[in-house]
């Protein structure tokens, strides 16, 4: 039985898991990314992370095959130099190295957490199966990650599956990668919170302007509020027909905190998608939601180690 | 010494050659696609046209290893069933099994044209020597393929590459796929022609109000023409820009009429890139002109028996 250390480094929340060649989680654990501007004082906070997930799983450092590692963009791939957005304490944290020198291990593998994202779908999640799969997650950016004739697709420089900055409305808002109508623009969470609030929308006493409260607000029949995740919706909608087209893709799961919106985000999406994809092949892709929100990204982060062959890539020397 | 048959159907000509393993075309042929709604009529100007390349390499069909086919889309793949949009003649006409039964060949691969243009683009042409990259013809219609990770791409149904319907401006133009806004809408050779007319433009007497006329007058200072070119060549840069951030590619081959239309095309193309393609790793792609634009689309199809490994696919039972 071979073990692996599952590791997700993202803006909100640091977790890892110990899972095992049957795919089992064994062991997990979960703290607050800390907000810190100390680049060490994060990797500590790290490195207990994964100690208390080996403790859950009463597996020694020794007993592990490898590490994946799946973390906020941009990356240095596959060097695993990171420099996640929201997290300003690292900038070219050389996070591959770190991890290989604290535990030990011969095996790291890291990549962006969206492309753990896509190769957990397609592994465990609503992808599996398919040969053809982008996943999409609409968060606090818009991230993605591909699986193409049944393997992860890199790219030339690890980069492939940022359908965030694919453009769906040249004449739309400013992104923050300076381009223009980039989806993630229009349908990240702080945007479309950010479009809400323009447009009126406020939080109740004491609620906090989040994509939560938001959608709460739209459910509860707040028009401005639906109306900017209806916008949300329909632009993903468009960036997947726009992927549909150049991809022939059998599945697109979409995830992150605004796919929890409910039909007010849902059903835009769809509409924008069939208004766009009309060749029967692109209409043909079935969209659906993560089934494993909360495993996906370990469990391809895992995957990265434990199948090679499909998730994997020849490491730096 | 491998020699294979390399056919090329369009809805304006048909090629045929004859290629060796050494990538020596060794006899070719051309002729006008008959104007005709007759199937078979234009079956058996293909096999003459066929015939000819055939004489023009001294060589038999016994000598022939197998027989490379690009066709117009849409295409059923891998079974080579054709219904070419610009050839009404044919609809799901079986030009695979038509292929081996004439040429008694076991071996016959029909793709779409564009499919066959990245691939010969890739092994022979601008783009020799990259992991991954978009082909792109700028034509009657917008039409594309890729390679990824080093090989052709198919997708789920052999209809990856379709560049002409990812969607640049979704309060555009309507498509002929049923969409709108789609690349094609904006930036094929007939769009953009009519863009230039409805303006105002119009061809000098006796001349015809097509890509080339509208070119010259372009060249020649007409604002209405440029005008129009312009919005072409944007709207392919802008396409450009979300194939880069969706797939992290090396290069773009631009080919096709279009292509040839000289600054007042190229000047907006990379402009509407560079606006969009902010994030380095897209920035960086590289965006290039056929530089074998008479023989891509052949040497693609040849490169579907000849390369195999990574041009190549199974054939249907």
């Amino acid at each position: 039985m071979r073990l692996v250390l599952a590791v997700d480094v993202g803006g909100t929340k640091l977790a890892a898991a110990v899972v095992d060649s049957e795919l089992r989680i064994r062991g997990r654990s979960r703290v607050p990314t800390p907000d810190t501007s100390d680049a060490e004082e994060l990797f500590e906070t790290l490195v207990a992370c994964v100690a208390a997930a080996l403790r859950g799983a009463d597996t020694l450092p020794g007993d592990i095959d490898g590490i994946g590692c799946g973390c906020g963009g941009p990356i240095r791939w596959p060097a695993g130099k990171v420099s996640p957005v929201n997290i300003p304490a690292w900038r070219d944290f050389p996070l591959r190295d770190r991890l290989t020198e604290e535990f030990e291990q011969p095996t790291v593998r890291v990549h962006n957490d969206a492309v753990a994202l896509a190769a957990g779908e397609h592994w465990q999640g609503a992808g599996r199966g398919a040969r053809n799969l982008l996943a999409v997650t609409v968060s606090t950016g818009v991230g993605g990650g591909l699986v193409l004739g049944g393997r992860l697709h890199h790219g030339t420089s690890g980069n492939a599956g940022h359908v965030g900055h694919v453009v769906i409305d040249p004449a739309g808002p400013g992104c923050a990668c300076g381009g223009r109508g980039c989806l993630e623009a229009v349908s990240s969470g702080p945007n479309t919170v950010r479009r809400a609030l323009a447009g009126g929308w406020r939080p109740p006493a004491g609620g906090e302007a989040d994509g939560r409260t938001l959608a709460a607000a739209a459910a509860a029949g707040d028009q401005t509020a639906a109306a900017s995740l209806a916008r949300a919706g329909s632009g993903v909608g468009t960036a997947l027909a726009s992927s549909a087209h150049l991809l022939d893709l059998e599945v697109a799961v979409v995830a992150g905190g605004l796919s929890r919106s409910g039909r007010t985000f849902w059903e835009p999406l769809r509409a924008a998608f069939d208004a766009h994809a009309r060749m029967p092949f692109a209409a043909a892709m079935r969209i659906t939601p993560s089934r494993i929100p909360a495993e996906a990204g370990l469990l391809g982060a895992a995957a990265f180690v434990l199948r090679p062959d499909r998730y994997g890539w020849d490491e730096p020397d």
